[in-house]
């Protein structure tokens, strides 16, 4: 938790940004894994992390626009609870803390909301949530607009403390990495590697940011099946990130050979890869539009593929009809922060675009998360990559799609391949980024 | 997964036992953690699990209680779905490995439910459920206590085929208290010790079946708070368990002091902790009611208690008083076997007592989770403890509570005792019961 100042500072802010009405941002409660009280390891809403601080579940915190009051509502523990429990603050200390009034229990919010005009939400993303919204305020599907906009414009730039909590996430995610690689080794499961680096999250006293992919079959994008047993040659993706005690999240992938030395086969797809990836982080800067880098990394990859065969014609050309996209069907990176999707919840477009970007509709493009314009303080994930996916080669063979940039003959010798990706989270600086983690 | 005539098995009986109607076990889905498409791991319904076996999201089964027919209802995936997900089953296809007819889309079975009769349903535990059984029953709040009865007959006594599952997931939690003891030392944190732990479950290719406890003060009894330093001679109480990719549980508690000996003052409360889940476990067997054991486990306690002054009077009276309890505030254990607390969901009164062996309503006792009469292939926990909580002994001593089995001056010394809690998982045989994992 930072200090009080700096969240009475975002709800002033969050306040003036708004014209009217009353700001309502509930804590994210505990969510049931096989019954009520055996719970998944409780997860704070990242909103009410950032306007309030604290990581308890069941509180809620209001900012009335008018007078900029924040108060926190909330229901004390009982004597009986210190049994199971420990001792716990009253709501009334946890507000006195945090620079709030104290409103009351949640039954007094209850009885608040329903004498209150305007009441501002976000969109809710668990059912828990929703139910909430509509005991209420009668319903939960008219979330506010002008604060999810007022939300992103404040979340999306990192004050320097924040831009010092992503550091330590990346650093913790760069040692996950680093023990995977000096580990895995041909006979062990991809299970194996992935308890190894959970471990290491969770011993740094945070835990995953997301489930860790760790498959050596990076060609499937979202695989978390860790069953397989892992070969020499193979290449194993591991995508896994830290998230830290304070929320703050990694995101990072690497994809290393088992056995140390990438085949003949490999070497030239990886070293495009990592082409675009070092070429995409050198040209990012404040006022360039990531949408603008995207397709740079698209470009950087088909040229990769032309010299090896597996594509043609003009590299622009290829990339603007989008037949790059079944090698590389993703976007090239997304905002990260409290969230490894920064503010996912509040919709895509309002967080990655704006009036003068919008997002594209050709596949893979059409996945790209962010495209306007980048600011100071932002920081983005870089993650090209190159994948070769039988069942989507053979649906564009078949349907005859970009024959002039895709040499189908030549795909038959990758399609045991796999995929290949390497990510880096970094923090836009006034004129260029700086990769995190690194110091 | 077990064959698919097992399932088929127990749809049958579980049909048997009900007079008419339909019954309806959904599966769990996916659970968001901080926006929807950042989800915690996939944890399976496990009465679902139980009856159909397939550990996938968002599948339902039906079964026809007059012809026994079961049906397997669910959404196929799309085309675009291989690019992120890989090749997945049609739910047909499902269906006719699993001995199933397969029922259609889940819009089918909404049709299908607003057509039926009598709709048998358990008590949902997620808010998700509760909304879709509103959706397809306009209630979610008549769980059919047949159904809740019929489930707990038969999940009640393992298989030979799941107490073999269950062995495996003690062995593998003995593996992570294994770890624990030999790598704690003082300096570390209690995370160092959490993430090595979880980090073997997960290796074990399943994961925690619980959040795991790793606590210097063990007296408070759900401490999911990792962040103290460990020191010399602290008591580092470590109650975890692996759940198998199965499904199945173990819940295993080791105390145990860093810098590997025991204090004077810590040695007789330990031996005496030890002392009573040794016999207990001894005197378990089929017919014997829990409830018994329990009480056979606080007599042991209160011995031990008054060998070194801090309780006084006849055993059995205090026992039967609930002074005991300000040391040993929780139940002696609980069934376990595909969830940790097994069928928890359903009602702890209809799994663990019955018309002959009600709850108690003493502090302390009202807490034991299993009172009835045991049987062969329970699979249960065992689970003594001693605590010190500084809160309740001021409460209780203010109030002036058993003031003839308690001494409150001789207390005063162990304020910063924390807690010994030590557990196994046993199986009841056909004479006697046998300790999980040992084989
Ligand atoms: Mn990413
Ligand atoms: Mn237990």
């Amino acid at each position: 938790m930072f200090s009080a100042t700096t969240y009475t500072e975002r709800r002033r802010q969050l306040a003036n940004a708004l014209s009217s009405g009353l700001i309502l941002l509930p804590a994210n409660g505990e969510a049931a894994l096989n019954y009520r009280g055996n719970t998944y390891p409780f997860r704070q809403d990242s909103h009410f992390r950032y306007f309030a601080g604290y990581n308890l579940p069941d509180l809620v915190l209001t900012i009335d626009v008018a007078s900029g009051e924040g108060r926190l509502y909330g229901n004390d523990f009982t004597l009986d609870d210190v049994v199971w429990m420990g001792e716990q603050p009253d709501v009334a200390d946890l507000a006195k803390d945090g620079g709030l009034s104290y409103g009351g229990t949640l039954d007094r919010l209850a009885a608040a909301l329903s004498q209150s005009g305007e009441v501002h939400y976000l969109p809710p993303y668990r059912e828990e949530r929703r139910q909430q919204l509509r005991d209420w305020l009668g319903h939960c599907d008219r979330p506010s607009v002008p604060l999810i906009r007022a939300v992103v414009e404040l979340r999306s730039v990192k004050s320097r403390e924040e831009v010092a909590e992503m550091d330590k996430a990346v650093a913790t995610s760069m040692r996950m990495h680093a023990a995977a690689r000096d580990t895995a080794m041909a006979g062990m499961t991809e299970a194996s590697v992935a308890g190894l680096i959970e471990g290491i999250a969770i011993s740094a006293g945070g835990r995953l940011a997301y489930p860790a992919i760790v498959t050596r079959n990076g060609h499937i994008l979202h695989n978390h099946y860790h069953g397989n047993q892992l070969r020499r040659n193979d290449l194993l993706l591991v995508d896994a990130g830290a998230e830290t005690d304070t929320g703050y999240a990694g995101d990072i992938t690497r994809t290393f050979p088992i056995g140390g030395v990438l085949t003949d086969r490999q070497r030239p797809v990886y070293e495009t890869v990592e082409r675009a990836k070092s070429q995409c982080i050198q040209a990012l800067r404040p006022g360039v539009a990531f949408r603008e880098i995207h397709d740079l990394s698209a470009r950087i990859i088909t040229e990769g593929l032309k010299d090896l065969g597996l594509m043609k014609g003009d590299a622009g050309e290829a990339v603007a009809a989008g037949a790059h996209a079944l090698f590389y069907p993703h976007g090239l990176g997304h905002m990260i922060g409290l969230d490894v999707h920064d503010m996912e919840d509040l919709g895509e477009d309002y967080v990655g675009y704006d009036d003068t970007i919008r997002r594209s509709e050709l596949f893979g493009t059409r996945n790209l998360r962010l495209g306007r314009a980048l600011r100071e303080g932002f920081t983005v994930t870089v993650e090209p990559g190159i994948y070769f996916i039988p069942k989507l080669i053979d649906r564009w063979e078949a349907d005859g799609k970009h024959r002039e940039f895709i040499n189908y003959d030549a795909l038959e010798g990758y399609r045991n391949f796999g995929g290949i990706r390497l990510e880096d989270n970094v923090v836009v600086t006034s004129d260029n980024c700086r990769v995190l983690g690194s110091v």
